[in-house]
């Protein structure tokens, strides 16, 4: 049988998970629910049969995060492909076709996205390979899952009724109102939309050809100019001048030959707070504490924190207490999907929403102890072989105390 | 008219204020409501006609921060009395009556504790000055406020009934029943006990001799053996045998002359977060955000935030969210109160209930920035003229870094 390649998309921002997620470190770098993060939960399950060498794309900003979550959990990439800017994913799948293609225009991908928690292995290998054939035939083939509920925040996928497990797409309706949904719900003829799609690489150059052919050129001239080394193949320029526009709307919404293999293997976007809260597993009480903090519920119920540092909550329902280096978020776990007008705000003021106080970079990492009146302490980790740039500051003083060494 | 002199009780731990006040930091060196700390508003209540010299009382662990807090308001004090343990205030009050009966033991003293709030330091005057001839003519005077609601957490002071302001004590009730409570808020005749009280040197000691007089034979020997320098009158070890009782089980109740003088200043014990959200002034919402950080409500009401960093909260109704560096609280307000069992547990595992990571010394301040495998990092702020004691490590290697300087 043939192999499926899998391009990984790590463009998210994660806004909705603020304050831990943010813009320069994204809630699928994040372990969230466990030991791993959920990009290197994704990299796993798309490993072994029937998947291919693996493929990473990314933006600019997150590339040393990637290579860094790669390393650590043993598993190389065949590529790291970096975007020079974030486009969305019509330009993701068209660089993904255009890579495969190269050695086989027959390949079979599947483009999934990294921030995207899927509890059952088993069922996703089984749902990618009922999808198999249909794109061999030549479909585009997209992945729904049953709605449990009438959720207003996703997108649905309605689907020809009948017997056979995969079935033509009839129409996508984005975010319904809560009475569509409903309807929805009872049908049994809908799905949510999962942002997995699995095709020929030469059946998505086709349908780019016809549908964004201005997407399908930038692209091409992007990959044509890359510039590769060890680690990154970095797309050239021109991909900034490809429409940033999702696969669902350039190409999908477009596309004759579109099926939906079902999709029912423990899936959440964890979108919000209260999504992670969703999924986690929880104490008699319906209580999780995550984070490196001591937590103490008291009286407390249906609550999530993730905090750094120790918390305590009395007398508590169904909250959401997230605490970092340099914010705190209480909310009620009904309304944590509207945390971005607070976010917003906040952005207003300061870099609080973009930016943690650890920056990544190649060599390791760089930390902010403390910042005072022309001073500050930084504290800085150079990883095993690690090189920083030379630079020299004719205004500033630097004092380097090395606190601790090991050698590659 | 004779003068008074306040004696300043700075003994309290204050661990409902936790995680702000801790044993080494406790609420009366907090700026909880204001630009100053509930004891430094104190002093300054205790400052001008009818009062005398200042006097505070402290133990060995604050000292330093008693003498800070008044150099920062410019208020010396006569003395700063330092117990070398922390007894209550029988022995408290004896020591106050030693040292101003060896200048004129007729002198008037007014007890007063540190972390208390009142916000109407007039209507407090005039309390005072009521209590005065009663004083003068030999009896005990305690501060009774008038209660605004059957509250089962305080000492209540019954009177006996009749116009004149200053009346007999009948008796004192610790922490009555709910059901009580009501009761004596209809009766008119029940006060709070305030923690205040007004006496004569010489009546004291008799007290004292008559009811206490192992107390008065410790506090006489430790103030004989009293250390003196140009900061501190330090008393002997000999304190630490005078019993740790309160001068209401001690002297008070066995007391004949007793009388309670009315105090309706906008007293409060600032006792929980949720009596400082009672005293503070609240938005439209009913919210109120205190400490450095920013603080964004949204669909937020009755809220009170006192937060070191950016705080957001959502949803979120009557809750108490507190952030420092190394602990968050979130609580119901109207369980604040029972704070006390989550912090036992939290002190069970870690020093987190009984210490900041700033340490205050003589000389300035400390804090831990980081710390990792055999290093640390401290910020060390040595005040104007202040001087570190000598010290040399072997298996120690500094490097110390001068980011500001200040000559006094």
């Amino acid at each position: 049988m043939r192999q499926v390649l899998p391009f990984i998309l790590c463009g998210g921002a994660g806004t909705r998970l603020w304050p831990l997620s943010r813009e320069d470190f994204p809630k699928q770098f994040h372990r969230l629910t466990g030991s791993e993060t959920l990009f290197q939960q994704t990299c796993r399950r798309l490993a072994g049969r029937p998947f291919g060498d693996l493929f990473v794309l990314t933006n600019h900003r997150h590339r040393f995060l990637v290579a860094e979550q790669l390393e650590e959990i043993g598993t190389p990439a065949k590529a790291i492909v970096v975007e020079p800017e974030v486009r969305n994913t019509a330009p993701a799948a068209c660089i993904a076709a255009l890579i495969a293609a190269k050695n086989d225009p027959e390949a079979l991908i599947l483009l999934a996205p990294a921030d995207h928690l899927i509890s059952d292995d088993t069922a996703f290998v089984s749902a990618v390979e009922s999808g198999m054939t249909a794109a061999e035939a030549g479909a585009l083939v997209v992945f729904g899952v049953p709605p449990d509920g009438p959720h207003t925040g996703y997108g649905y996928i309605e689907t020809e009724s009948g017997t056979s497990e995969v079935r033509k797409v009839i129409r996508f309706v984005e975010k319904p109102s809560k009475e569509a949904a409903k309807g929805f719900l009872d049908s049994g003829n809908f799905y949510w939309n999962a942002g997995l799609f699995l095709f020929k690489a030469a059946i998505m150059l086709d349908l780019l050809q016809a549908h964004a052919p201005e997407i399908l050129a930038a692209c091409r001239k992007s990959l044509d100019g890359a510039r590769e080394d060890p680690t990154f193949l970095t797309l050239d320029s021109s991909y900034a001048k490809a429409t940033a526009i999702s696969l669902d709307y350039a190409v999908a919404e477009k596309a004759q030959n579109l099926r939906c293999a079902p999709l029912d293997a423990g899936w959440s976007d964890v979108g919000s707070w209260s999504a992670l809260w969703n999924v986690m597993e929880k104490d008699q009480d319906g209580n999780v504490a995550r984070g490196e903090g001591e937590t103490v519920f008291q009286n407390t119920r249906g609550s999530l924190t993730f905090s750094d540092r120790a918390c305590v909550l009395i007398g508590v329902e169904n909250m959401v207490v997230v605490a970092t280096e340099d914010a705190v978020l209480v909310a009620s776990k009904d309304q944590a999907e509207s945390i971005k007008r607070a976010v917003e705000s906040i952005k207003a003021n300061c870099g609080l929403a973009l930016d943690h106080t650890r920056i990544h970079r190649p060599w390791g990492w760089y930390q902010m102890l403390e910042r005072g009146d022309r001073y500050q302490v930084k504290c800085i980790m150079v990883k095993p072989g690690g090189k920083l740039s030379l630079q020299s500051h004719r205004y500033r003083s630097e004092h380097w105390v090395v606190v601790g060494a090991r050698w590659k």
